[in-house]
């Protein structure tokens, strides 16, 4: 219901196993019925069950957005590690707008927040493996968001923590520019409060929120370089409807907006009755923090300033012309430079 | 018609002349019928006629927008200087879709380039004040463009050039930006292809409008470090509201709409065959190019990267949080810092 046919499928993101988790508490207070967490593995746990990594995925992804980065003689390597991908809430998976029921169906889903995502995600790694340590947890964007959740709210779980390109707290620049994309999406007068026939009835909504993803989801030297010319499209105008509303246009508008508001409330002083300094401080994970140069989401200045809170950190910095899509890994460059990351963190 | 009631006023904007410039030739090839330039001066134009300073406006101001830089004992003193305040076609006083009537009204109004502005005010320069050389042009934003569209065009006449926080031409992300502020605003049915009764018809729009402005009109460390304080807010949604959605509340929606196509299509290089490097070199006057750090619409390493291909340039950066909202000298420091290039550039 709500969304194109075939896009949440897994003809399109591969097999995914699903945890129950019940009538779900969630931190607002409201609970989410019948939920439950899509999930992917790649690899096989050791006995010891001490090869875990958790790979956590960003807003608009689903738990097969960061298998590109695992593969055979690569840092993660699936014959080495057992790499777990959970899912989020109103992924398009998991429990989300898109494929709930009444009373909770599409514009009733419930908002929910990253610690809802990371408790849920915990249940997985615990009851469903028996994973008392994880090796690395890592994640881009809303996934970073996730990682530095996981380190405040279990830290003696979390033995390394590699987050790209995001913050332990949205900032209020983030946190207005992020609704700004929510309500580009209900601007549209089909969105309807969320309760629209078809996701494809809202798509002139989806196309004025891939026009404001197109101004601040790259950066200005991006388009001055005319660097789309890398990924093979011949004028601006191509690129932005190939890449940015073709990116956009098939996916639940819901879900991104829900997905959307649980990102810019992210905030994980919450867990330390918002001391920021605090909850940074009490991370006992090796945190290695990666800014991409660029990002107009995720300025390396506000990395930089969360990572000096954090006892046991170190900075990174990419360069790229793509921004916070540097994970994207459209070049050799920026994939060379996100592996020898995990490589360099994995050795130690 | 359109916009409301008492905005484009005297009562607020002051008393305007206004020059009378018949039928006049658009470089689309179309005509502007019955086309007027507003324009306000202060100070007296020496017999010499060798006293004058034009001082064109930005995007969504009027020809009191720049009054505030004009002071006895500061460096633009009308009692040394002549300055003239310039209008520019769609500001709500010059010819504009707001007050034109059939068969160029409203959404019927032409859309107008850059060098049509700075053609009118060559008329005005020329044949109502007979001055053959200004001893400063300057602006900001599109007062930047349309001053080195002045530089260009005239370069026998522009002896010093002072475009603040602005490019000569136009760069992609700047254009993409400013477009996707077009369509917020036509994004609200009631906008109705710019033929709405009343300005007010088209809250909605405007509202839509001002929120992408709050996102990339300042800056990150702006929000983060609460500079909104400083002008006496409480709280950011008070100042998104108070400070954004009231700037561009009274204002028109298609004058907004008319002059951002402007904005986003300024290109010197139009006279010079699309060679911007040959439209730069041709420039003549001592320019002083000016940044606002921070500034989101026009980077400094845009503003450094033009610099270079101009002759007799110089480039100075003012540091502020408040971006390219700089030149609103909504602090001491910042109104110095700019007076202070007023007094560096008038001294030589």
């Amino acid at each position: 219901m709500g969304s194109q046919d075939n896009y949440y499928s897994e003809e399109n993101h591969g097999h995914h196993e699903y945890l129950d988790l019940g009538d779900f508490p969630l931190i607002s207070g409201e609970v989410l019925l019948n939920a439950k967490l899509a999930y992917k593995t790649l690899g096989t746990l050791s006995d010891k069950k001490d090869n875990a990594i958790l790979f956590p995925h960003m807003w608009s992804g689903t738990s097969a957005s960061m298998e590109s980065f695992v593969g055979s003689g690569r840092p993660l390597d699936p014959e080495k590690y057992f790499i777990i991908f959970p899912g989020q809430f109103a992924n398009g998976f998991s429990s989300s707008p898109s494929n709930t029921g009444a009373p909770q169906d599409a514009g009733n889903f419930p908002n929910i927040m990253i610690g809802d995502d990371v408790i849920a995600q915990h249940e997985l790694v615990t009851k469903v493996f028996g994973i008392s340590e994880l090796q690395l947890v890592t994640g881009w964007s809303m996934g970073a968001e996730q990682t530095y959740e996981w380190a405040v709210r279990y830290p003696s779980m979390v033995k390394r923590a590699v987050p790209f390109a995001g913050t332990a707290k949205t900032t209020p620049h983030d946190h207005i520019f992020v609704r700004s994309h929510e309500n580009a999406i209900k601007s549209d007068p089909a969105w309807a409060d969320g309760f629209y026939a078809q996701s494809t009835d809202v798509h002139v909504g989806l196309r004025r929120h891939a026009e404001i993803w197109s101004v601040m989801g790259l950066c200005p030297e991006f388009y001055k370089q005319e660097v789309w010319r890398e990924v093979g499209f011949t004028s601006i105008d191509e690129f932005l409807v190939g890449f940015w509303e073709a990116y956009f246009k098939p996916m639940d508008p819901n879900n991104l907006i829900w997905m959307a508001w649980k990102w810019r409330h992210g905030d994980v002083s919450l867990n330390s009755k918002n001391n920021l300094d605090e909850a940074l401080g009490s991370i006992t994970a090796k945190v290695t923090a990666v800014a991409f140069a660029n990002d107009m989401f995720f300025p390396p200045s506000d990395i930089v300033e969360e990572v000096s809170k954090i006892p046991n950190a170190e900075y990174r910095l990419v360069e790229s012309l793509w921004a916070h899509f540097t994970m994207f890994c459209m070049n050799e460059k920026d994939k060379k430079a996100i592996d020898n990351i995990f490589t360099e963190v994995l050795s130690i």
